[in-house]
């Protein structure tokens, strides 16, 4: 069994490296982003489509799929992988998030967490030990352990309980899924979150007792909530320097393209975000001259083509004024269309940063893009 | 120059026939159903999935086009092909059907109708010439004549009425076509609209004075606006007696899988209609063994493909359960999976008829689907 993750190049300027995940739906190569399909569905795309793009794995949530179409239906179904028709990997988050960002009643105590469905305000609890179950039921690659994320203004003692509490969920995690079994016979992977915020100080302790687990890999939770651009930046880097280097590391929940371009500058391997799904169906087109809201008045006589770089089939056969003419009419095949392209140019940019690293130009490159890309963000890279 | 219409082969036992229209977008093989794109695109359909139907032909609607995006934007880009990025032949609607049947102020003279926009409430004027000029600008290779459209419960003065001033319109239109020209190069046929709802005399007299125009095909319109389904029928087969056999016959507006089989039996070789595509969005697929409501809880758990006819590529790759899931959680690729299907059901079925009548087999084959397919329908063909 060739080993899960193998680093193949390191850039001798910055943390970025080049690797290679393999699970037993397929090797994804990484750095890597994984589209969002919260119920089994990446928004407007076929499982198809998605198989189609280079890097063959979503993300789905744990708890949406717990409330539908539920553990019964995937159980009888075998998988999610089965229901959705998929045969690259599937990573699935905890729940845990989801549960604290959404609106609505929820009750932590040392046990798990207490909340209110929001679809019917049925009142459910999860434990440590049933979001491992419900993962097995899902039959996700990746799996993501429990844990408790606060958000980006919170103080110092509620970092310091999430935490704790973090820390006593990963081990209760990490007993139960050694106790169980995959369910449909592929090898699942557990991964922590490493929590503590932007201190260094908690960082430190929350990698320091997750690691020893001895997880395959590790995320980094708890960024992307509030914090400012260069408190996250700053926070990743700490990680870098407290995480183990050969083992694959998660950025949760990140980001735009110049984040991930600086991220991966700081040693990061995997990301997800809604960024590029949510914002096309807003008419928000991602390209290497920066953003385009397709909604704009001035593209409705623009008949070029919505992008000529070879992003996306869909970008080379439509123009902008056909684009812009579907999001004032709420045509879907404008969601779609703005959709495929988002996701192949995030596609792209993390195959280009692969190419770059291996070339040994990323630093270079990572620069330049930047500049040209972020003209409403800060220039920064390192 | 080949012929626009040849017939090649009539039904010995119905007045079913199938034939080919001939247009510089391609020839279309009738009798032939087409996918209804509103506003230039059929809902959730790229035109390139639209252009795999073995059919190339679909639906655009003149009103809707007008306001969105205006003739500007389509005379600037050179017509709604090249606009939507689609090889295949348009026909386009008169607007006059949408004018008549959506709420709000309108008024009819010998001129032609005021009415307002259902979007802003702006008030605009068309005129027989009118609708020519935008249908150039449109550039449909069929274009339709302004007609006034009554309700199916409208009394016999309305119908007197409406049957007059759709003759006198009808000329202006021919008039103004003939002093014309295609703006792209392509040609371009004009249709006239026969109305005189389900009274015979008027349908007769109707068709008497289209038929002075020496147009290339005729439509039969007036017919699905609420009338019983025997009398559609029943009119139907006036018209089959009244029209000329060697021209296509265009029911807008029609119908239900049944309904097509129907009216091939009594001699149309042209249908469009929304149901495939917007009963799709609502859940409702068709299928050989009748409609299916996709909603339906029995569908929760059943793995079984959604159809396993070589009807649709997606109808066999996924389940029940998940498509059943994806509508539950409103999920756009529902709507994806349900339209291609449907649309696909129906082109499917046009194919079967035009084999079932090239056979020699069409009244055996076209009972026996009505006796399986309605089993909420009356079970009559001829």
């Amino acid at each position: 069994m060739p080993p899960f993750f193998i680093i193949n190049q390191s850039d001798k300027n910055t943390s970025a490296r080049t690797g290679v995940l393999h699970t037993d739906h397929g090797d994804i190569l990484t750095p890597c982003f994984i589209p969002v399909g919260t119920y089994g569905a990446v928004k407007t795309q076929s499982s198809k489509e998605i198989s189609d793009l280079p890097s063959s794995i979503l993300l789905s949530n744990t708890y949406h799929l717990y409330l539908r179409p539920g553990t019964e239906v995937l159980e009888k179904v075998g998988g999610l992988h089965s229901f959705m028709n998929w045969q690259g990997a599937i990573l699935t988050d905890s729940g845990g998030f989801q549960i604290f960002s959404l609106e609505g009643y929820r009750k932590v105590t040392d046990d798990g967490v207490t909340f209110r469905s929001h679809l019917d305000g049925s009142e459910h609890h999860f434990t440590p030990e049933k979001i491992m179950d419900i993962q097995r039921i899902i039959g996700s690659d990746f799996m993501m352990m429990l844990d408790v994320c606060p958000s980006g203004d919170a103080d110092h003692q509620t970092l310091v309980d999430a935490l704790s509490t973090t820390t006593n969920w990963a081990k209760r995690c990490m007993k139960q899924f050694k106790e169980t079994k995959s369910l449909y016979g592929h090898k699942q992977v557990l991964i922590p979150v490493v929590q503590g915020g932007t201190d260094k100080k908690l960082r430190k302790q929350s990698t320091e007792e997750l690691c020893e687990l001895e997880a395959d890999a590790y995320a980094i939770g708890g960024l992307a909530v509030g914090e400012s651009k260069s408190e996250m930046l700053e926070t990743v880097e700490w990680m870098d320097e407290f995480l183990p280097k050969n083992k694959p590391r998660y950025l949760m929940g990140v980001g735009t393209p110049s984040d991930l371009v600086r991220n991966v500058a700081r040693g990061v391997d995997m990301f997800d975000c809604v960024m590029p799904t949510r914002n096309a169906r807003n008419g928000q087109l991602f390209t290497f001259n920066g953003k385009m809201n397709i909604r704009n008045a001035k593209y409705k006589s623009d008949f070029s083509f919505i992008d000529e770089n070879g992003i996306s089939p869909m970008s080379e056969s439509y123009s902008k004024a056909y684009l812009h003419h579907l999001f004032k009419t709420e045509e879907i095949l404008g969601y779609r269309i703005a959709t495929e392209h988002n996701l192949r140019f995030y596609i792209y940019l993390m195959k280009t940063m692969q190419d770059e690293i291996q070339n040994g130009n990323f630093e270079t490159w990572a620069k330049e893009f930047i500049m040209q890309y972020s003209n409403d963000e800060m220039s920064i890279l390192c």
